[in-house]
């Protein structure tokens, strides 16, 4: 008798048969061949007046997921959504994407499918087509590859190089939600996990599981030309900055009172005694977009953001390269912005 | 005193510091900023009459490479080969390539730059610029994801659906050499081998460690539009032509004797006294092109290539789909062709 689909292992399939039912499983967000999926590469075709922006992420078990606290779903939805976010920070419409998926051929083919459930749901809403990618097997761990291509009208794309000095700091949404759903999942059955509401758990954890790609205030921000340069928040405020300002050789200052944190951050940090200004500079993932906005584009850019339900909020202001990074604290104090982000292969 | 660069391991440097190194590896291969790295997503303006070909690999360690018998040098000319391959067999010229590298943190740094001078040799040969990627910690093993982008005339893309009944089946190069590469790798000590003229065992070794994408042929066959179909040998000949009869909905037959092997391949055969039908059919990664040609495209096609010098030998004919796959051997007997291929997810 067969087994059920829902415990056949993947190598129980050939590579092909998994091709396929991957293809069912992503529906109507995938593109046959020879536009998509089939063929030895896929084929688009651009218009003439727009530019094509492509990003490529890379995610490996243990470094940026754990399926121990985080469903296949939601590694699948946050692998999408991290590479779609590259796109909102550009100003971009994401089009296309490709997935390269290596598994060890022991792991339940329910897990395969979930992921793809997971990423298809944000190519629909975004209406991504699946053009393609790679399926191997791996010897112990998932690794998830994703390429996203989008498209920007030509010389519209907001890039990290543009901020100029008297550029006012915005950031999106709220800091540091990503960061407390993390740590809440990693110690979800503590005694002072359990004192918090359940709701703001939720909410934090849903914050960390499934960010919010900010692809139309993007888009708005580049076809109106309101930013002068942008970058998502993948490493943390602190460290995104830094790389912000690198690439437009400025220096900035923002103030940490300005900083926006969610009623469930505030609990979350008030029930751990936890530094405000470690989770909200330090800890990455938020995937909000910060960009850098000149003085006559601040109204414009109020009064569409207030018309549209865009939340925003100015953080500080781009001054001279050689003044450096600085951080004003609540009680007046300055200090140099430490550049503590998610480093990969810590020194 | 600080190590002598060749000693660093991928730690002893942060993420940034490693990239800008990358950067300097590639050096004129690398288009920077806001064209190519260091901004969330690469740039590309295309042209209107053109299509654009992306393609994506995913190579793992233990699985599609070893770095006990293969270099990183090796292993890094090697993946991009793969996938300039996949532009070779769409008809396209490779123009933009992404690297995502995964590797855990103790490895030398020597191992990544090596990896890169791989890759930048054979970008630099066919002139492709590396515009992005991803470099992140993997726990164990060293994952490898390239993406690459070509181009390609409108309309003129080599498909694998569109083999006819009647065409002819042609492969480019010899078959077999990389599988028999492969082997001496694995094998490299034994008495067999060093029976075996040095020589012999370089020149099929090298085959397997550096195959040639053949991006001009196929250019030239999208161009003149002389193929109706067309695949690269990357799993065998055998599962290949099964790929590209499904996708066309045709049948074939290939005769055993036409299969073209190199003098290398013909004296290793005889030395291990292997079977030539396994080792040419179901052994991959030649990276040949196998491609179909209509009855009246043959004449012009074999002048192309004589004038120009491109190896072609014609195996087969393509026949209608309930006529099945199959080969004739030399003996006159006819057998069903096996779809052994090189299998990610073995039943």
């Amino acid at each position: 008798m067969p087994r059920p689909p829902s415990r056949r292992i993947v190598s129980s399939l050939g590579e092909f048969e998994l091709i396929k039912i991957l293809q069912q499983t992503l529906a109507n967000c995938s593109l046959p061949s020879p536009r998509g999926i089939g063929d030895d590469a896929a084929i688009i075709k651009p218009t003439s007046d727009d530019e094509w922006l492509v990003s490529k992420d890379l995610l490996l078990e243990g470094i940026h997921f754990d399926s121990s606290y985080s469903s296949y779903q939601a590694i699948g939805y946050k692998s999408a959504a991290v590479n779609i976010s590259d796109m909102a920070a550009m100003g971009g419409t994401p089009k296309f994407l490709l997935v390269g998926l290596a598994i060890p051929p022991s792991h339940p083919l329910a897990h395969v499918q979930a992921l793809y459930r997971g990423l298809r749901d944000l190519c629909k809403e975004f209406r991504i087509s699946v053009i393609g990618g790679d399926t191997v097997a791996s010897r112990t761990d998932v690794c998830i590859s994703m390429t996203i291509i989008g498209k920007v009208k030509a010389g519209h794309a907001l890039c990290r190089g543009g901020a100029k000095v008297g550029d006012s700091i915005y950031v999106t949404g709220t800091l540091g939600d990503s960061g407390a759903g993390l740590r809440l999942l990693q110690h979800r059955s503590t005694q002072q996990t359990r004192q918090l509401p359940k709701s703001v758990v939720r909410f934090l954890i849903q914050r960390h599981l499934h960010p919010t790609p900010r692809v139309h205030l993007g888009q708005l921000l580049a076809k109106r030309r309101l930013a002068s340069a942008a970058i998502d928040l993948s490493d943390g405020l602190s460290g995104d900055l830094h790389h912000l300002c690198e690439a437009s050789h400025v220096g900035a200052e923002i103030e940490m009172s300005k900083i926006p944190i969610s009623s469930q951050c505030a609990k979350y940090i008030k029930n751990r005694h936890e530094s405000r200004i470690d989770l909200t500079l330090a800890s990455g993932e938020d995937y909000e977009l910060l960009f850098t906005v000149s003085p006559h584009h601040q109204q414009p850019l109020k009064r569409m953001a207030a018309r549209l339900g865009h939340m925003i909020t100015r953080l500080g202001t781009i001054c001279a390269h050689q003044q450096g990074l600085h951080l004003l604290l609540e009680d007046g104090s300055r200090q140099g912005l430490p550049r503590n982000s998610y480093e990969h292969f810590p020194l």
